[in-house]
């Protein structure tokens, strides 16, 4: 796989503004964002919407669930850091709910 | 739902002796166990089964994944702590793999 490179602090802002529910975590390698369902089986739903568009991309979650709430956590470990592969994976995430 | 009864430290260190890959968590009101797998698409299709059991059970995992690896921590929020709905959780998660 190509080297991936790190989002600048700028860069990091100026997507960031792209992707209002989304926070800054781990001192600013990592964003994540919080969901909530109406069930287990629609949160479910949603992860497995989520792995396959993944595993296509070959870029993966760190995520968390229990019972109707699912915790997502992307970070690029190939660059240390964000990059711009974290910041489409979120988008297309935003687009599912 | 009925109530669920709490397990007694001894009907606890019974019923682990049954689940040696399951360790005790949160000062004994949960278990929790880590799989490793080949890959992404193995470890979601695993965690796919374990959610099509929970919800049939109505009787849901708190779990972690990333990449191939998966966390799983049962405890019964109903019962304050760990029952044997989560034994009988654990058992049939062993089964899978």
């Amino acid at each position: 796989m190509a080297a991936v490179e790190q989002l600048t602090e700028e860069e990091r802002t100026t997507w960031l503004r792209a992707l209002p529910k989304w926070s800054l975590a781990r001192d600013g390698a990592a964003i994540e964002r919080k969901f909530e369902f109406a069930d287990f089986a629609e949160a479910f739903s949603f992860m497995t919407r989520v792995a396959i568009m993944a595993e296509k991309r070959d870029h993966h979650p760190e995520w968390f669930n229990v019972y109707n709430r699912v915790e997502i956590t992307l970070t690029t470990h190939d660059a240390g850091g964000l990059s711009l592969r974290d910041v489409n994976m979120a988008k297309k995430i935003d687009a599912l709910v």
